[in-house]
């Protein structure tokens, strides 16, 4: 999510206080009047449009899923291995800065409550789906171009992705950058050695 | 943790009061009042020794170390794939059951926390070095037996124990039983495909 800039669309704006809010105090901390303290315009707007946290949380996560949606769509690349390593970038970046760190960790604070809260359970599951879709497509064009062995593709994609969940959640939790790079390139190897036909 | 029974050991029952609470309730409505709930003697005892959930948390979390330690010096498998097969099963049993699920959403909580937390942080990382140690050591076990091929067993043991945090991750907070059932076998596909010597 692009920070820093403003915009002009309220919606927008909530949603971009609300991802600094929740980069800066983590999820247990976040109240909507420490969304409405990052957000510039009228207050009563926010205060107008959400009974409380757990409600703008959820136009969040809505919110998040549409720009995922539209991350992935902009992908374009020909090459199997470059389209895998694309989507897993959006998720996994490489060098993974400071900030994406604190997004990450406020996502993992978010989905540990979605066992609570059927909306966010809703949305993880939608997200998960998305990314897995991309990533079994990605799996399915390599085996045909023939770059890729004939794996199981939906059985690979959600070995990929829980690797990729679990490094993140790893790496996250205790800070640990050196954890986090070693993860991404685990899984680049994996890619390289289980799926690549000429490895 | 065996719930269930009743211990002498004060101690001992107030980490089982805390672990039926945590299952119950979860991490951030889980209070003290609420573990005091769970507890059949004086909850004065309770209050006495420990001033906030943190607090405690804190200990828990250390006792829940002190058992993992012991749960996996019991492990007594000469087979390498055995052996590591009884190492993941402590993290990940196949048909895990609801009390089991209701756990490990409680820890993934209380891990979500552990950035704001510098106890919780020690705990975890201490948990994690202790498990992916015995990975290590069963996979070197393997290597040199001739079971397993000479992989990188740091780098193996950190994807093993990645794709299976992940695999809780993703399965729990969706309350997907399925989903952890086909994590496990994957986890168990990859050891047979990538580990195995003769697959």
């Amino acid at each position: 999510m692009a920070s820093g800039h403003e915009s002009d669309d309220p919606t927008a704006e909530i949603m971009e206080a609300t991802y600094r809010a929740l980069c800066e105090h983590g999820y247990p901390e976040t109240s909507i009047s420490k969304i409405a303290d990052e957000f510039e315009k009228s207050q009563s707007l926010l205060y107008y449009h959400y009974e409380d946290k757990e409600d703008l949380l959820e136009d969040f996560l809505r919110y998040l899923l549409d720009q995922l949606e539209a991350e992935l769509d902009e992908i374009d690349e020909d090459d199997p291995v470059q389209r895998l390593s694309a989507v897993l970038d959006r998720l996994f970046p490489r060098d993974i800065d400071d900030e994406g760190i604190r997004f990450r960790r406020a996502i993992l604070e978010i989905r540990s409550q979605a066992p609570y809260h059927d909306v966010y359970q809703e949305q993880f599951k939608r997200s998960d789906d998305l990314i897995l879709a991309e990533i079994v497509d990605a799996i399915e064009d390599g085996i045909d171009s023939g770059a890729f062995r004939a794996v199981n593709s939906q059985q690979t994609a959600e070995f990929i992705y829980s690797t990729a969940y679990g490094g993140i959640e790893l790496g996250v939790t205790l800070e640990d950058e050196d954890s986090l790079e070693r993860s991404r390139v685990a899984i680049d190897d994996y890619i390289d050695s289980h799926l690549r036909m000429y490895a």
